[in-house]
This record gives structure tokens, sequence and C-alpha cells, in this order.
């Protein structure tokens, strides 16, 4: 053991970081970006913003983003389905991986536990161990699903201190039930967190934990710039919750942690909102198709509010991956047996990666193990 | 005690957030900012920079940020004093808080403590215990400086996992002797280091730690754009050190934590360093200006390598810093008996500081302690 790997935390020893494999490919499904590029006048409504910032950078950006969060609330009140939200219902920060370390530094910590469900999203056992808080991991049913039930039994079981729900979950891409949170908020005297990162990506319908945030104080719901917004590269993530769980968190963040230039980025892509729901909704409508067709050839797939699905039906899972990456086309191999995580993409993206899979059924049907399909 | 008060970290409770108070006065000396802002054409070099990221901001940005850190590495050896260095031996965050932050989640954590000498940089005891590190402070002499051999009596004494220094100091001033350094790393097994966020403003000839990293493998020298670029707004903090202890901070770093907008916005900005450099002369120049004349006026102040100054002989320092506020000068009132501290400002901010001085000790000199006026 070398002189610095001695030196690190006895848990992180011999880990690997956090990585999906990045390849250089023509058309790439496996991170689950909004696949669409900003659009020019967008980019030049975001050039705008920053370049107001530029010239003061000498100074500290506002510690507490309260312009930010203002123009947040309003997004999230205008979005409907919760209560009247204000700034101080809101928090910002560098992705919402920053704003989950923060609940997990200020909830969480030494000798308190997170509840997740797993498979969801991979970073909340990295986001757990980095923070020193213990993860446990109550699992799901055989498909995947997530009942109001289980939650509560695992609740009792491990009384944890804190409880991430992810809704739509990844990499399965189904919402929540609303019964699904109240359950697990019934049940637990901690701090419930619904990750809603591609809530704007939801079937007509599908549920928000927003509008249970009233009356709630433990409740907080998780929501990121990245998928939405198409600003991945922004690092833009945000919650919103009671006022009084929002000060707290004051108490961790680091202070001036989102640049002048992030806040004005952020604000500027707020402004060009409705600009930006054409391309959700033209992903939502590539999602659907890529779910129908997969359906049509005989593959189940679960149902999706996300801009990403997941696809079953596949004895070798890892072959297929590479079958599909030979035709030029990266998806996600989230290490489910027989399943693989494709994104949503362009329209031109969507058919090459329909023609993939076609090609790849044609040639290799040993891969497959597909049913009867469906009219 | 709330519900949500109820929840929180045991050792969070009834804390208040860092902040330092912002106030709207004309002539504001209080956070170290620097006081030029970005010159136009800098403006316009960051500016391009950032509009060329803006259209591709739906993909994830460089995790790894290996541009900007192979940028820092021939800011760092240009600027000589060291090795040379490659990206391997740099890494990037938001602000030096979140690489500080990141050296403790790696090498600190429940169990383990890090060694402080206060009154230094305020936020080492918070990030201690934002992520659960004890803190452990051995403090200073008492004119705030350090020795070699109290160093290493601290280090035999407490056994830390990690030692920080901070050259030149914060509040002080004051750049540390390479001999300080080396001793800290020859009696610690632990990790030492040394925060250099003002390095460029040191008095020629001042040390920087940089020429000490070769061969030392455990050293680390933490560096922030927020000063000497006057990037404070753009948050970009760095760290130089051995590649594989850079490596090891990959396994808690948030996935994707530096933005394609902040990345592009440093390298805009280190492109026009010889530029910026003009700026740091003229505030180094303003800075030995206010510890001339104000030991001039029988005031100590400590030798500064920074862009601030410590002053002394306050009888009353609270009283002084509120009479020079009513003359339109924001100061810092760090806490310390007797001393306030004053950032280097503009030549006019810098003429209205030291006015306000002038007229304060005129009118109440029963606030000042002046010892002999110096020739």
């Amino acid at each position: 053991m070398s002189e610095i790997e001695d030196l690190l935390r006895e848990d992180l020893r011999g880990q690997s970081p956090y990585g999906a494999p990045q390849l250089d490919v023509p058309v790439q499904l496996n991170t689950n970006e909004n696949a669409y590029a900003i659009p020019e006048d967008v980019a030049a409504v975001v050039a705008e913003h920053i370049g107001r910032e530029l010239r003061g950078l000498n100074r500290y950006p506002d510690r507490d983003a309260v312009a930010l969060r203002t123009d947040l609330a309003a997004y999230l009140s205008r979005k409907g389905g919760g209560p009247d939200l204000t700034a101080d219902h809101v928090w910002a920060a560098n992705g919402s991986n920053e704003i989950l370390q923060q609940l997990l530094q200020a909830f969480g910590g030494p000798g308190r536990t997170v509840l997740g469900f797993m498979p969801s999203y991979s970073m909340h056992p990295l986001l757990a161990r980095g923070t020193s808080t213990g993860f446990v991991d109550a699992g799901r049913e055989s498909d995947y699903t997530l009942t109001p039930g289980h939650v509560s039994w695992a609740i009792e079981a491990h009384d944890p201190d804190l409880v991430f729900l992810v809704s739509p979950n990844n990499p399965t891409g189904t919402a929540l039930d609303a019964a699904v949170v109240e359950a697990a908020y019934e049940t637990t005297r901690g701090i419930v967190v619904v990750d809603e990162a591609y809530a704007e990506f939801a079937r007509d319908g599908a549920a928000t934990a927003l509008g249970l945030l009233a009356g709630r104080k433990r409740l907080v719901v998780t929501r990121t710039m990245s998928k939405a917004f198409a600003f991945a590269g922004a690092r833009v993530g945000y919650l919103a919750a009671d006022p009084e769980l929002v000060e707290k968190l004051l108490l961790v963040r680091l202070p001036y942690h989102l640049s002048s230039i992030t806040q004005a980025a952020a604000r500027g892509a707020l402004a060009c909102a409705p600009r930006l729901q054409a391309e959700v909704d033209q992903l939502k409508h590539q999602r659907d198709r890529i779910v129908k067709n997969l359906r049509a050839k005989g593959l189940p797939v679960a149902d999706s509010d996300a801009n990403f699905v997941l696809v079953g039906g596949l004895r070798d899972a890892a072959a297929v991956w590479r079958a599909i990456l030979d035709r030029g086309v990266l998806i996600r191999d989230v290490g489910l047996p027989g399943r693989l995580r494709i994104t949503a993409g362009t329209e031109e993206e969507t058919t090459a990666l329909l023609d993939a899979f076609d090609t790849v059924l044609e040639l290799r049907p040993e891969l497959f193990d597909t049913q009867e399909r469906q009219p």
C-alpha cells in the first residue's frame, strides 16, 4: 500500500471513482442528457445575463442566490401542482448532487443513516459515503416498482434519518404514486427527499410531490435544470421545502458556493422556459416512440415519465449493448440483468437507435428473449 | 425545539451560518476582494470563452476538467518557484472552500483530526465540522506568527491526519517561511496543506510552497483565482500536489462538480494573466501605502504579503470599525482584540480609507493606543 493510499479514509481505500463511460460515437444516448443543443435565441439570452456579471466578478456572488431562488420558485409555482412557493422555500446548488450532499451533511452524518431503494440513482450510496452517512438499501419489487407497503415496512425496520425516493426512478423511468411518498412521510420521523430530476418529462397527469409540500415540514423535493432546461453543463440543482428546513442548509453550504455566472446563466434559461418546453415535448414524443416500438418488437419496457426508457427481455445485455454500440449508438448498461437504459434522442438519433435494434434483433436473435409481439 | 431543529445533526444545532456582514457603503474593504473590476478587454475574452460553451450546455461538462487543469499547471509553472507541473498535479473546484472540503472528505472524516493554527482562515473549523473531521487549534505566538518549533510541537502533541497552514496567513497577511512548512512536513505522518490564496500579492522574494512539492507526496498547495484574477464571483479554486494524491480526490468529488461555463471562464481569465498582473501590482502598491501610512501614524501593522493588512494599536477595535464605517468605509472586525483587517483598495478607495483613519485619529484619539510615530 502506498503512502497516500495509506492516508486515505478507510472506507475509500480500493474504491473506483464514479464514472459513466464516455465513448466517442455518433449517437450518445447513455447519460440522459437533453438531446437538443441550447437553441440560438436561448443561448443569446443566457449570454446576455452572464455578460452583465463579468465586469463585477471581482466581487463575491450573492451568497444566498436570492434572485435565482425567486425565479425558481416562480417557475415551480407556475408549473402548478403545488402551493405558491417563494424564494424562502427554494435552495440552489451546483447540481442536485450538491443539494443531496448538503441534505446529508445537515441531517445525516456519522452514526446516522439514509434509506434508499436500489436500483435507483447510483450516486445515492456514494453521496452517503462521502458524508459518512450509513446507507441502507431496502431494494424494490422484482419489476423495480415501489409500493407504499414496502416503503413503510423498510422505514419501520431501519428507522432512517433520511429517506431517498426517486420519481421518476432511474433507471426504470416510472414516476412514483403520491401514495408512496405519503406512506414514507407518515411512517418516518426523518427527512423524506423526493428526487424529481426528470419531472418535466412526466406523462400527462403523472404525480409530483410538490403538491404534498404544504403542511409537511420534513418533505423535500429536489429538481435539476440539467434535463428539461438542457443545462447539464451549467450545473444547477435545486430543491423546494419548508423555509425552516431550507435555512438549516446554510449551516453546511460552502460560503459563496454558487458563482455569479451560474446564477445569471440559470436566470437566463428560466426566462426561456416556455421556449425550452417545446424540446421537452419533442423528447417525450421520441421517448414514447421508443417505448411503443420496442414493445412492438416483443421487448418489455417500463412505463416512462423521464427522458429515458429501461428495456428488458435481453438474454445477454452486455452483448446487446456492444452490438448496438458497434452500430454507432451508445446506450447504458446499468448493471441490471437482461436490461439496458436508453436516453431518448432527437428524431434522427432515435431512428438510428431503433434501426440498430432492428438489425441486432434480425442478425442475433439469440441475444433476446422476446415475448409474443404486442399488437 | 422545533421538529426540523430536532432532526439536525447534533453538532450543528444552535449554530449560525458563516457570513461576512455585507453593508451597502461606498468603499468596501472588508472581504479581501480584488478592488478592480474585470477590465473590459479581459471580460471580452472571458465572454468569448463562455460563448463557445453555451449551445453545448445540454451535455455534461468534462468531469475531470483536463483543459483547465492543463492551463492552471502552465500558469503555476510559468510563475516559477516550483517544478514543472502538469494537469496531473492540479485539481480544480468551485472555490478553494470546495478544494479543502474534498481534502477533508478524502483524508479526514469521523475519528480523524485536522490541525490548524488560529487565528487563521475562519472557514477551516467550519469545513472540518461539515465533514465531521475533528478540528484542533494549536494557536499562534502572541504576535500571530508561526515558528517551526511551535508547529512541530503541535503536530507531535496532536498527531493530526491533516495540517492546515495558511501563507500568507489571514488575517495577519504575513507569508510563512519555508522552514515552517518543512518542519510540518517532516514531523507529521499526515497531509500538509498550505493555503496560498493570496500568493500573487507576496512581497518580492516571499516564499511559496510550490518549490517544496517535488519529492513530498503528502504536501498540497491550494490557490484560488478569486484574488489575483479578480474572479471571486466565478468561484475557481485549485491545488497542486502529487498526481497520486490528486487522483484520490476523484473518489469524493461530486461528478461533474465544475460547470462547463466555469471551466471556460477560468481558461479565459488565465489567458489574460499578464494583463491582470498589472492590477495586482497596483494593489500591492496600495497595500504598501496603507502599511507605511498607518505605521507612520504610530499604529503597528503586520508585514503583508496579501491584498490586506492587519492594523493594531486600537484600544477599542469595534468603536474604530464603527467610526470608519460612519465615514463610508467598510473594513473587517475579525474578532482580534485591538486589531482590524483592511483590504487594499483602488487608489481612491485607499485614500478614502486613510482619510477616514486620519479623521478618527484626530477626533477620537482615546480609541487608539499609538506607539511613538515611526520615522
